[in-house]
């Protein structure tokens, strides 16, 4: 449906004592990536928030390939799958300097209403400011 | 197979602009946890690795039922549902101070080792120590 | 004044490729203390956060003396140095399991209204909570 | 001396309940400026390591002068004030969007040898690298 990319140099604070980047912190990764494709349909999750949206995540999924090493410039790349009333399913690939594939995801995230704590549908500048991007996208 | 527990409270740090703590993070709830079973054995990874074996994660799946939140006293279960020459396959239960299931998971870890960085069968020590500890649970 | 202390046990997550406890983790060691201290004292930041007022960092200083490993079971000592008006400087120490001094820490923080996100005076029920938690210490 | 600088985007993962960056965070951000100032030198962590010297925190200060929130784009300028045998002192400053300075750190490193763990001189390809680029960045 709509793609999006991130490139992030692994930090010190990520790696850890096995000299890997620390399985944890590719939920942070993603996070970044997501950010670029929020920022793509023209939307922050600042100004979601704002409007009394979260979109906290429901469920994720990562398959380990190979490690991430300090000071490597990964290319992380997300792809948003499925869009269906309050529910955003995403795709991740991530990729270090040679090319390689070392990890895949999946995050499934749903809004919520900031009041009711509960499932709620997206405001509607979301959703036309999606379709268009989806459009652009594809053209 | 063999089952562990683990008290965390949640750190500050841990918590993100949502007041949750950020879905990341259980990754690290899960390894205190599982830290404790590896305890239990009477290895640690320590141990496990000056004898030059690592134990990186190749899989990783969270499903999020409820949000934690600051300084909540979360009990993490973790259980060894499978272990098979270099493989191991955990399940998780988090919940919080209220009894409620929060969230699960899962993740498979893989020895391997710190020369060929390519996976390997656990040391005996290790089995045996696993067996033990089976064995003592079951009683 | 008034102390109190944590024990924490030092995570995979918190290490680093040098086999070391990153060093900017030692704030949230730091935290930990604190939050046990302000638990001493019969009030959470939780409350206090519910009643608008939060205390954000204005100062952090470390010095590190030897690294913390993986693994190792850490006591992180704090004292509240210094009460006055919207101010609260607390002073550290981490210990570990050989009982040797690893850091030694200092932070100012400042009590700020949620509403205005200015300095303000801490609410009465902190300060005579404080009162009585400091008598009871010393006797 | 030597100067560098990193943009850096606050990550939702690095935000706390108070909705601001976590105080620890700062840490981490100082490190992808310091990183940031060592590759102009032409010289990486990397290659040092690899070399047998690490370069642990011995000193840490930080001047909180106001939040940083979710999103926003930091420049951290990072500075080599020192250089003397085996110390190196870096001043920072953080600045958001508006050019707003919001705080203000040191941190002291001293090189190791990873074989020792004690202190000692850097390598001379370090030493010449360093002058070279102190002398490229005066010109």
């Amino acid at each position: 449906m709509l793609s999006a990319e991130a490139k992030i140099r692994v930090r010190y604070a990520e790696t850890d004592r096995m000299g890997y980047v620390y399985y944890g912190n590719y939920a942070t990764y993603y996070e970044v990536a997501r950010g670029e494709l929020v920022r793509k349909i023209g939307v922050t999750y600042v100004q979601l928030e704002a409007d009394g949206y979260f979109l906290p995540i429901a469920e994720l999924k990562i398959k380990y390939i190979k490690p991430a090493l300090y000071d490597e410039l990964l290319t992380v790349k997300v792809t948003l799958k499925k869009f269906e009333s309050a529910k955003l399913e995403f795709e991740y690939q991530v990729f270090n300097e040679q090319g390689e594939l070392i990890n895949t995801g999946y995050t499934l995230q749903v809004f919520i209403s900031g009041k009711t704590r509960r499932p709620t549908r997206p405001p509607k500048y979301f959703i036309e400011a999606l379709e268009q991007a989806i459009k652009r996208d594809n053209n």
